[in-house]
């Protein structure tokens, strides 16, 4: 099934909510992390326990590579170890690597998170060099149902330096991006109207995401930022279309941490995770 | 030492060859391949072969890890051993990860390629995001004597989609990036005059790079491209200050696959690649 059908169909199920698995071994509690043989097993563990709790609410996962390359070798053994996790349950991974890259270099990265140890769903991607950087991702949307999330529109305060500059027409750049990716995504449209090409928009320009939303209903959002980086539901309703659909919402240390907050005292990481995951699925409803 | 000032001293002594270690177990030999267990070890022989070959005429080596993500954790673990190995020999490491995010995860990516098993003495990073993606990396710039080169005009086609889209104010985007690139790295000014912040400028586009170099003598060059992208010195000259310094020019493609030139028949992959860095070397005198 064509991936943003696919994802079209849990979202329809359980509600936009994405569960993100940027786990540092700082977020587990020492108890739990003096019980591991090392670190990174314990963050292996971690997730395990976060993906179990949240498995009937979350509509996709997002792994966050950056923290597991950071821990090097062993730490992209237990990124590995994730994401065969959670596509052993049958649900949809998105791994956030951001790559961008040109030709042959593209294509390494293509065969590197389409297959193999690194295998994901949906990927996302950087277009800064251009589109021709996106190319060598098509056949495996074409043939292996996979799909791409690349940065539109970002959340950081930065997002002013490049993706807002005006050209000389007056669109913002992130506008002529989309122009491009609406029409490149055209030939990858999926029986809910989506294509295998969707993008990044950051949610704390609500607005935006709204004028995102009605310039290009084709491209599907993957939402980051929710809770920890200070976006709201309330604030986002206009990122969804007509069906509450056609966005996912990311939330990680809102999610990993949520043990640590006053409201959940006393309960173990995991029932705290899927109390504050249910708590989000509901302000979505 | 800052790292630029290592980097000017290299190219000083040698040249500005620096030789790309983009290696795919295609371009071995059978015969190499077969001698070895896995495509893997025979990838990290061969990098080890030509780095052996060309340690006297290389100012610096950049492994592109697309090439060893694609082989899952076994090429990692070679990618790995391929720095250490560089690292070991005094010479500078630049790793071609192209990464760019924000907050918290670029300070992941900064330690994952800075310290431990991944870490380089430069890293290219994607200002897609915005300038605030760099401010992870500045601590290393500053305690650690690294570097970084940014992505800022490079040489595919698709260059134009957004590096040259022009703004309201007649400026390509490039230079919009190149201006802020520059205030940034006063703050990482070596005795050379080059900053610990460098740019990747693609050389299809000679007139545009001898542009940057007068917009921004402080900003080092990191040229990709050289050889199998089609371009070549004498193109080039402008890209390089008074001193044919300022700029080192990557080749991979025509040094690691230099054998099969007929002009090298009958030599030893290392020793057709020895003779191309040295031809090289030589087009830049």
């Amino acid at each position: 099934m064509q991936i943003m059908d696919r994802l079209y169909e849990e979202v329809a199920k359980k509600g936009p909510v994405c569960v993100g698995l940027d786990t540092d071994p700082s977020y587990i509690p020492m108890e739990e992390l003096a019980k591991s043989a090392t670190a990174e097993k314990a963050v292996l563990e971690y997730n395990h326990k976060m993906i179990d709790a949240t498995l009937d609410i979350a509509a996709a996962y997002k792994v966050q590579i950056a923290y597991y390359e950071a821990m090097g070798i062993q730490g992209l053994e237990i990124y590995r170890d994730t994401l065969k996790y959670i596509r052993e349950k049958k649900a949809i991974v998105i791994t956030d690597v951001k790559r961008g890259d040109i030709a042959k270099t593209a294509e390494m990265y293509a065969k590197a998170h389409f297959t193999g140890d690194f295998e994901a769903d949906i990927i996302t991607l950087n277009p800064w060099m251009g589109i021709d950087t996106l190319h060598p991702y098509y056949s495996y949307l074409e043939r292996n149902d996979k799909g791409i999330f690349v940065l539109l529109s970002t959340s950081n305060p930065g997002a002013h330096d490049l993706e807002y500059q005006v050209t000389q027409d007056g669109r913002p750049m992130w506008q002529v991006l989309g122009e491009r990716l609406s029409q490149e995504g055209k030939r990858f449209i999926g029986d809910h109207g989506y294509s295998a090409i969707g993008a990044v928009v950051g949610c704390t320009r609500p607005e935006d995401a709204a004028e995102i939303r009605k310039l290009f209903p084709e491209l599907y959002f993957l939402v980051p930022g929710y809770g920890a980086q200070g976006g709201g539901a309330k604030e986002l309703e206009k990122a969804f279309d007509g069906e509450k659909n056609g966005a996912v919402v990311n939330a990680s240390r809102s999610i990993l941490l949520a043990y640590k907050q006053e409201q959940y005292s006393g309960l173990k990481p995991e029932e705290a995770a899927r109390k504050e995951a249910l708590a989000m699925q509901a302000a979505f409803k």
